[in-house]
């Protein structure tokens, strides 16, 4: 009797914190292919454990489905964007991680006070004014005050964050969180002295010059 | 000697950080048949690892036990309330997932703070006033605040949720406790604007029509 | 080269957020066997992932050891205390857990603001004054301040729970975890009401009388 | 079309709470061989779920690389200062856990309010000036301020814990963390009583005498 409807309810597990991951779907992230210029996206509102090489889309800059048969993310218009006016960028990624949103739901800049903020970032993560999802508009809240930075919250909304392959904007949306969620603490404990630009600008360069295994 | 004892303590672990799935047995989930009206329903007190569709409970939406060996959930008359009323719904989902359960111990609606709580939800998540747990009473107070909405927290006690499937229920379940995470997080931040309602709904209406694979 | 400190350092793993379950030894359990009277306790400073029937201590009510090769938790008297003192209690549970514990840092009780709580335990879990770890004291001001309810928190130090096994110890604790979250998030967010104590007796009956599948 | 380009964005999982650990490279651990001094140290900027016995490098006291193909992580010189002027230290952890790290970004200690951080510490964990990360200025700070205790913050940075071994330091960092949230947790409930300097060093000694299986 109901089998298939006892199946699903029993499947769904009311204790939150132990969510099945397929529900979840905010987010995406996508790549530009250097040679063709070709832009690889996650298609929209597909659960995170669905993402696979086979429903990825591939669309042109200017927007046209070049190969994919489902619809790419709906902030496709955002990516192509910062992709037509930034040609040192490869990779876009876009999360609504709960720090960093925190941020930008309050419309703060998340602070300079930790060293491995300076280390990545060089400065504080700015926050961008609020703009509607779906058009261009986004994109260029991006492009206009991202500046060198390669992270960007945007009011209301989430966290943007760039790079020269989508692993390093990758890496990036993943770092932001993690400090988002630092400063959050220490705002709480109280006042926090920020590092001084020149100490944060020395840390940045050093930073890239000396970590990890790249020389 | 006590093997039976040794074995029952040493499987517990007191780092609750880790533990087992099997301790939880809160919150509760149904699915209305569109076809027959009646109504499947989580057993009542069982962990949620335990879940099967075999024991799941069947019930008319008269609360007459149909089918299944066990007691349904204490919350069903709740659900057969909100059922009979909106012929429309055909899942309701329960929690007491910790930041929603937050905003309705303190009696407050959740703002509308977040885009992605302006595609999903169109506004606030509400928070009806107190009632007792067994009755209809809970029912009522769902029903009677809900309006369009699709999510509606219950003043000391947790959220409720709603859906032309159980799993449209549940998805949004998900979704308003990181939403609940993230605006909690924000209000600890500082002040935050609210976004206007005429955005919002059209947010909501763009979200329904564009978003996902559905089209 | 140095093989097995290499081996010991690269396993290891900085990123505290998935660091080894092996590493944590804190709290204890324990159950009284109804027929002996004796007690099966957690070994002293056995990391959670390592506790195995076998390495569990059997005690006597005076705190001989009757069985086991390795010592018994240095909470031991504490839980003998509380056996002696009541013998309808059949199981004692000891966490850290971070919510709980920060009330207990704190010194304050945990509100009565949540259905859930007055469901498990009719009203606020609450907190005794500070004693040193070691002898009877700690089982003294549990004994003292338990009065009906089945937890209780000690200042500056942590939560005991208390039951008729330690399977029913060991729900509570993970419990009141919980919700010693949802009440310090709730907290935060603002002035909470307390549901009256009436009501939460009403309820506590209710959820002893009707919930589950025990009837 | 553009397969390994789709293979990788779609490996990529914008759900931040579900990142991949093998984006996280912060954090370096030590352990000194006691006969011949040789410290074994993680790599430079390798993702921790990458680290191998094999990829560990091997440095004397004065900095030298001895045996391994990778650089040694940017804070060797601050854990080889460390090993010089301490000869009773044959572990150093460091780590930038959110908790520990927010009080070091506030530039606050973490207060002596739990009876767990009087057992493993006997006092508050302070917080050392800041210092720039690359030289040898880290470790003066650390051997300046650490004094008796085995833990210390770096004001705007992280946590440095040391040890007789790097298991223990390790040990060290994993309940800093834990203690520094519930500490965090207590003090956004309210003001919190210090443990006196007398019974939080009588505890030290009674855990260090008593606890585990030592004896």
């Amino acid at each position: 009797m109901l089998e298939d409807l006892k199946e699903r309810v029993s499947r769904l597990n009311p204790d939150l914190d132990q969510y099945p991951p397929g529900t979840v779907t905010s987010g995406n992230i996508s790549g530009r292919d250097p040679e063709t210029n070709l832009v690889v996206i996650t298609p929209s509102g597909l659960p995170h454990d669905q993402l696979t090489a086979d429903n990825m889309v591939v669309v042109s800059l200017d927007g046209d489905v070049v190969e994919g048969g489902l619809k790419p993310s709906v902030d496709t218009a955002t990516h192509l964007h910062v992709y037509r006016e930034r040609s040192d960028l490869h990779g876009v990624v876009h999360t609504h991680s709960a720090h960093a949103t925190a941020f930008a739901a309050s419309g703060l800049s998340i602070p300079i006070i930790l060293t491995a903020m300076a280390d990545h970032f060089g400065g504080p993560i700015m926050v961008a004014p609020y703009a509607a999802v779906g058009g261009a508009d986004i994109g260029r809240q991006i492009v206009e005050h991202l500046g060198d930075s390669s992270a960007i919250l945007l009011k209301h909304h989430g966290l943007f964050t760039v790079g020269d392959s989508p692993e390093a904007a990758f890496k990036r949306a993943v770092i932001v969180e993690h400090m988002a969620k630092t400063c959050f603490l220490a705002l709480q404990l109280g006042e926090c002295e920020e590092i001084p630009d020149q100490e944060a600008a020395r840390a940045h360069r050093r930073y890239q010059e000396q970590y990890g295994q790249r020389t």
